[in-house]
């Protein structure tokens, strides 16, 4: 071993030892002819002194050392003169008697330092450089104990982690497969997996009860913002289970986790919100709860008035922005480009100010009365001081536009703290969507997930307005305002699966070609059972306190799924094109 | 839930008890009017009795459940009039009151019992079937619970689990590369790692310290038997350590392995053997050490007897199987053309029967004296009752045919039980080995293995036989001859890495070809380092007794790399192949 201590463990009580340390060169300054250096390991920072009076060749090895060099150093532990409260080792500093330069470093291309002067590109080229700084190692050391609490609580529960494979088969449904060429089966592919969804509950058939694994899915999509083609998933199901065991074996996870790593505690048992009401009243299906600023419906005050945009729409919301009255016209009118804009895409907005001297203006103050705009603002649960925002169109898609100027608000006046963690549940999510445009319906979940036991009669109706009532065993884990996990009970029986092929409009061959082979092995006695999955990247960095998952991997890729560090995806040999007997087909641009 | 209780729980200390219990019918049988069923769940079987004057309706679903119906039973835990001690629950059963079937089962094509009369093909097939056998859900839980105590372990000695990228870049060097065309960067591939080696080593250039990952890795290589092309590693790298630091520590995780997992108490420390020794004394770099039966060279007592085979050799070899000089002329005869075979290609065997009657026979009996034949005899450790057996030839070759004879010898004589464990390190593997036909060293292990520091003399050296006997820091972990795992101190100087290039003849240029990434990060500053891979399937199977690697897999594949259950790989859609912007070139047979 290279050391006797590390750079993070040395207090006062070790006042005296020998020791030697061995890091990485954080900074060295000279001050009155003494050189300090801090030394640098994953444990922490430890401040070395060579006096100006040592050895002149030690002073001149310390002198020589640039940033980032390894070296090895002997010394004495000393009590600091001037301590430094902010390093767990800030009360001693290291007498050095020798340091052995392990090894050299050109200069780093930007610092390592908190905050550092690399931009994102060089950063992303030279990770292994970035990683070397605090806030990464941070988040790769909460991601590794979030794994190992998630792992210690399932074993707890009897869960086996079972691996399944990572080649695969191609599946005509959902996101676009990454294949692999298969050697030596020519012409055909293996496929990366989506998620392991086939193969647990082929492990339920084959009766293990409980499984999980802490799991690599891939999925080639077009890259939007903060989504990986390589993720992580947390991924579980249960046999003999409803849906309230699923919800209370994850909910006991999600809270082991937020108190064994954050020292956090949540509410026993967390909120539960139907879909039904997360979208009525935050205009989304993973509402933010940190903070209240709902949805009201205001439609038959609104309407009447002679305002033709309200009144030839079937749905006028508002939200009470607490305090923002006094915003001025520039501000309002900001706002009201901000939600036309295509990625909120409403068509304006309307607002009222409840003055804080009893005054009421609003954008619309020529069709309505001051009675009729503290009407709707007493609707939408304003108080003086506040500013009530409306929105109209259809309803779902109104509400949406209005959660995500919710969220946006929130933003802008602060409430999202991220140090502040409000979990809960979405369940009783409608089981199919209908679609105008092929006049059929599609399943929200996929086509496995069972319908609610006591909808079970209409699901069985043959009436459009019944199907669309009927709520789905699913559930999403939400915090914050994303979606960290969901699942569902499955179903396990033919006959209800065969019901539900009839309903989404797929038949028989259909069905047999897309689903044949777990739909045979479920003839073999399947179990009831249900599961989830959590998106462990986004837990890790909303544990972590960030929006970004990119910090949380070790080695992400960008935007354009490319790992700029080892230079991938590149061009291979012609031999290994012949020997996978493809050819390259690529379009001239 | 669907149950109150398991399978597997019910106990003397439960009568009396109303429970509900689920899972799959194992057998049913008739007795006198009673119908006593076996309820099988992943933690046991529970029997369960349906009287002869129940209600007619119970006693007509209990005829009609056949093997593998889901049910759920409820009833009352009674004393067993015939106590079962060979099963946890033998001492109960279950007086059924009511019986709901969840699912029915078609027939299973084979039977789900401990010896089951599927073959391997159809096994494979249905292999969540066959996983709902006692013998590999044992394998299974075993392996869950060898990861979790490996994860434990780690994570007490500060390891950090990270996980690395499975979608990377193909390299030149090593097995055939497993590649993912882009579709996004037309043209272009990412690669499956063989194993993280590069980036364990970034993550110890990036202050990692001590990294571990339980991790698949790919190889696309034609099949051997018990090679999966996709395999699980247990993976670790640490930082500002020696051979030494690397040894005690992962001792330390597999002695804790073998005691948590199976009670077994290895010794402390482990055996240590260099490959010289091994490759001497047993002819093989991983030595089955549960017995003896060592290899001795009787070169010089074997020549200058006139007998020309062992004169103009370099290496006479003897092993001597204890108790065996009974055996028969046709039994000698067949192990003869048994070592004859190419995979053994051995050129003939002589051999010397110490007989109980103090007579000595040998196959050259006219070229050796009684007194020459106990002399090699007494020089290959017989006693009276063995047999010794003889090869020659080239001395390494020599030793490794023996060695597999050997093994084979202790297979026939019962020295080798699974359930005996022998573990070893094998150290001080040669750096280099010399390659006649191209007449240039390669690296045994890779060329960032360092070379032990009491050799640096050897290695600077030009001489051909210096080289030659440059040991490595290399290292090889070796349970009842196998290989479990092995690793390196890597190099960490450039100024010997170079050396290392020059002496495999790799120029500078080729050297940044090949490996240019990694020399570049190692430019920032690199630690001293070095780590290790044990397979985990194999440890898995060792631990559970077992040859073969199979059964310790969920979802393996067949020796053509397919997977016979799901039916991958397979063929893929144009529209596919066109995104991807690639063509088949598939040659005719």
């Amino acid at each position: 071993m290279y050391r006797t201590k590390t750079c993070g463990e040395l207090r006062i009580g070790n006042l005296g030892q020998k020791v030697t340390l061995a890091g990485w060169v954080q900074r060295s300054r000279k001050l009155g002819g003494m050189t300090f250096i801090d030394l640098r390991d994953r444990y922490g920072i430890t401040q070395l002194v060579v006096e100006a009076d040592a050895d002149p060749e030690l002073v001149a090895t310390a002198t020589s050392l640039g940033r980032e060099f390894v070296i090895q150093v002997v010394g004495e532990v000393l009590e600091r003169q001037s301590k430094n409260p902010k390093m767990p080792t800030g009360d001693i500093e290291i007498k050095v008697e020798s340091i052995n330069i392990l090894n050299k470093s050109v200069t780093p291309p930007f610092t390592i330092e908190d905050d550092t002067d690399g931009g994102e590109d060089i950063r992303a080229k030279y990770r292994y450089l970035d990683l070397r700084r605090a806030p990464l190692r941070k988040a790769l050391e909460l991601r590794h104990r979030i794994a190992h609490e998630v792992r210690n609580y399932l074993d707890s529960q009897n869960f086996m982690e079972i691996e399944t494979p990572y080649l695969i088969k191609s599946t005509p449904e959902g996101a676009r497969d990454f294949v692999v060429p298969s050697r030596m089966n020519p012409g055909q592919f293996y496929a990366l997996p989506q998620s392991p969804q086939t193969f647990k509950q082929l492990l339920m058939v084959a009766g293990y009860d409980r499984y999980f694994q802490i799991v690599r899915c891939f999925r080639d999509e077009d890259l939007r913002a903060d989504r990986q083609p390589e993720f992580t998933q947390i991924d579980c199901e249960m046999s003999f289970v409803e849906q309230e065991d699923v919800l209370e074996t994850f909910e006991g996870m999600m809270r082991t986790l937020f108190k064994n790593v954050l020292d956090v505690d949540v509410p026993n048992p967390l909120p539960r919100m139907s879909w039904y009401d997360a979208m009525d009243s935050y205009g989304s299906d993973k509402p933010d709860i940190r903070f209240d600023m709902r949805l009201h419906e205001v439609t038959s005050l609104a309407q009447g008035h002679g305002f033709g945009v309200f009144d030839s729409v079937p749905y006028v919301g508002a939200i009470a922005v607490p305090g923002a009255a006094g915003w001025s016209r520039k501000e309002t009118d900001a706002l009201t480009d901000w939600v036309k804009r295509p990625q909120v895409g409403a068509k304006g907005l309307v607002y009222i100010k409840l003055n804080e001297d009893g005054s009421v203006k609003s954008s619309v103050d020529k069709f309505y009365s001051t009675e009729d705009l503290k009407a709707i603002a007493d609707a939408a649960g304003a108080s003086v001081g506040d500013l009530v925002l409306i929105l109209c169109g259809e309803k779902r898609k109104t509400q949406t536009q209005l959660g995500v100027l919710r969220v946006e608000l929130g933003n802008r006046l602060g409430l999202r703290d991220p140090k502040v963690f409000a979990p809960l549940w979405i369940v009783d999510f409608p089981l199919l969507e209908w679609d105008d445009e092929t006049q059929r319906f599609y399943a929200m979940h996929h086509p496995f997930t069972a319908p609610k036991p006591e909808h079970l009669d209409l699901f069985y109706s043959d009436r459009k307005e019944d199907l669309e009532k009927v709520c789905a065993n699913a559930y999403d884990f939400v915090l914050n305002g994303n979606e960290l996990g969901g699942g569902s009970i499955r179903i396990h029986d033919a006959q209800m699966q065969k019901r539900m092929f009839e309903v989404l409009g797929i038949g028989e061959e259909e069905a047999d070609y897309k689903f044949g082979f777990i739909i045979n092995a479920f003839k073999f006695g399947a179990p009831p059972h249900g599961g989830l999955a959590f998106g462990f990247d986004r837990v890790c960095a909303l544990f972590g306190g960030q929006d970004s998952i990119r910090d949380y991997i070790a080695f992400p890729k960008n935007n354009q799924g490319r790992d700029v560090m080892i230079d991938s995806p590149s061009e291979i040999d012609d031999i290994q094109l012949e020997e996978l007997q493809i050819k390259l087909d690529t379009k001239a641009e």
